[in-house]
């Protein structure tokens, strides 16, 4: 067996003997490597903590099956050692959060897929929310997602039913890269109704999870992780979330990495957006479009452009013509004396906006009387 | 004719003279006192400035009339001098806003209802929005208006259709003090479909403007009567806002004179949300609930509650007793050992958590083995 092949089985290995995100054995693996560290766990010649971590699967050696199942799937485990391992955005780690136990990095990735982790992390949103989300929720998550996917920016969400699924499909329906992060193995569709869904995306984006194959989610998995989800996203955008939804769990991810969190504004009266404001009120951005969520993640000067305001013609006017203009009556006509009267203007003064008014169409003289110009 | 009604013609001469605000106006006031300065103007031997702003009107002298017909309907002019002049409410104006000629507190204020106003003024928000307001809009507006209401707390609004007359009614029909700032005098009902509504707000809180009887709105005096809006109110809160509503001016108003102002969020699919959505991007406050609109306005220690959340029986766990919950099977059972492998943890790290279930009736034994308790 060749040294290239001990260490990746030494990873798979490391992978499954303790539930991730582990300080203790990161740190071994740091020290000695995956081999010796897989060695020494075997052996049961680590530290207490790491040992009480281990106890409970160190006997179980499903490596070699474990990579064979992948290769069968044409995937491949990227390792921090790996040009493809996102060092940038796994940086964030290291910031605010890392007195918490569980403000890790994954110690591998399990990855299928054609998308490059490393690229797509350069540029990349997380779009989440709610499973029980809204028709309205939806329409905002495709809408945005596929905004993203058309400017080039990666979707990166949770695989789960409701917003997350809608943001990968209209990723994929824009020909855009979008990445799932599964909570279970990798051979694991969950949720079940989602395989189609998923193989698409291990078809045509990427598949990660920290899990080796055959583990199942569970709910503490779920929170574990979305601290990947914010870790690969430049932003974490909030679709909808009741107030106890998991998406409310991942901005908080971003938030302690230093990323920004945006969300979506809804109805105060819909019980899947009060999540999202409750974010808002505590300082999240609030975004309405895609360009203004891309502004968040994109490059310096990609900027949201100013939504269209309708535009009248009175916009153009000083405050005097304006006065002028309002004195105008809507029916019948009035003199220069009586139009200085209703404005408060002086007579000498009225002149000149009538003038003005005149030539932009917007009052006509009668018999030296002035009047609104009706059907413009 | 005593001192007194002289002092009052004065005033009402003055208030119809100047298109309001005029600084020049207010200076020569403060200076020589209404009635001299009411002489003055009378005989053109004032100030090229001001000669200019009365030109037009200064030879119309109907403030007998105008008097007249207030105290017909009951009504009183509020002078600066007054008991119920708003003097803290009106010192923003000398803030930030000074130097543009219009950040002025009113000459005079035409009033008419029982509401007091300098009260008022303590204890106040406003409530406006478009008239173009979507149903969604005007249930929010009546929820926040009536909540506020219940809270003694006083809503301004402008009188017009849409958002502005929802929260008029609603003030009244909890039994609350609504105040309704005209554009023009108060004796033009405007729009006319809210004579009704006008005549009860004069009857049951309180109708004020700073334009003699007679003048009709236009679309500056709206603007102008904005900041008399904003500057009676605590807080202005835009309910619904297309991107060109008088609602932002009202909000831009209450901003200059370092007032708060918070904003509804909506669908960001509704245009008559998209003002309220650039306000908040701009900094508004997003507000929800009354209560979350009291905190701005009331007294100190009048904090909103955090929304209700529900609660599971799985939010007092700790993260290992989290994880042997999720561990269980949904069918079937599992033995200690199994659970340990499932969970990650020791199998004597297993024990605890599992008793704790048991005893919150979260788990239950079988033979020996364990599973999640059902049909709770």
């Amino acid at each position: 067996m060749s040294v290239a092949d001990t260490t990746m089985l030494a990873w798979a290995y490391l992978s499954r003997v303790a539930e991730p995100p582990s300080r203790e054995l990161a740190a071994l693996v740091g020290q000695v490597g995956p081999v010796e560290a897989a060695e020494r766990i075997r052996r049961g010649a680590v530290g207490s903590e790491l040992a009480r971590h281990t106890e409970a699967r160190r006997d179980i050696d499903v490596s070699a099956a474990d990579l064979r199942l992948l290769a069968s799937r044409g995937g491949r485990l990227i390792t921090s050692d790996d040009p493809e391992w996102p060092v940038l955005a796994f940086a964030a780690f290291g910031g605010a959060g890392a007195s918490r136990p569980d403000c890790r990095p994954p110690l591998v990735l399990w990855a299928l897929g054609p998308a490059h982790l490393d690229e797509v992390a350069e540029r990349a949103t997380a779009i989440v929310g709610t499973r029980a989300a809204t028709s309205y929720g939806e329409l905002v998550a495709a809408d945005l997602s596929g905004g993203l996917a058309e400017h080039d920016v990666a979707v990166v969400s949770g695989g789960a039913y409701g917003i997350d699924g809608v943001a990968h499909r209209a990723a994929l329906a824009a020909a855009g890269i979008t990445v799932a992060v599964l909570a279970g193995g990798i051979d694991i569709a969950y949720p079940a109704g989602h395989s189609a869904l998923l193989h698409r995306i291990g078809t045509h984006g990427l598949l990660v999870t920290e899990y080796p194959p055959g583990v199942r989610p569970a709910r503490y998995r779920f929170l574990t992780r979305n601290r990947l989800v914010a870790a690969l996203a430049g932003a974490t955008v909030v679709v909808e979330a009741g107030l106890r939804s998991g998406a409310a769990n991942t901005a908080a991810w971003a938030r302690l990495l230093g990323r920004p969190v945006a969300a979506v504004p809804g109805p105060v009266t819909s019980a899947a957006s009060a999540g999202c404001h409750v974010l808002l009120r505590g300082g999240a951005e609030l975004v309405t479009r895609a360009d203004e969520v891309i502004e968040l993640v994109g490059r310096v000067g990609e900027l949201a452009q100013d939504p269209p305001r309708p535009v009248t013609p009175l916009d153009g006017l000083s405050v005097a013509e304006r006065q002028v203009y309002e004195a105008l009556p809507g029916r019948g006509v009035l003199t220069v004396d009586q139009i200085a009267v209703a404005s408060g203007l002086a007579p000498a003064q009225v002149f000149g906006p009538l003038a003005l008014l005149e030539v932009a169409g917007l009052a006509e003289r009668r018999d030296g009387s002035w009047r609104i110009t009706r059907a413009r």
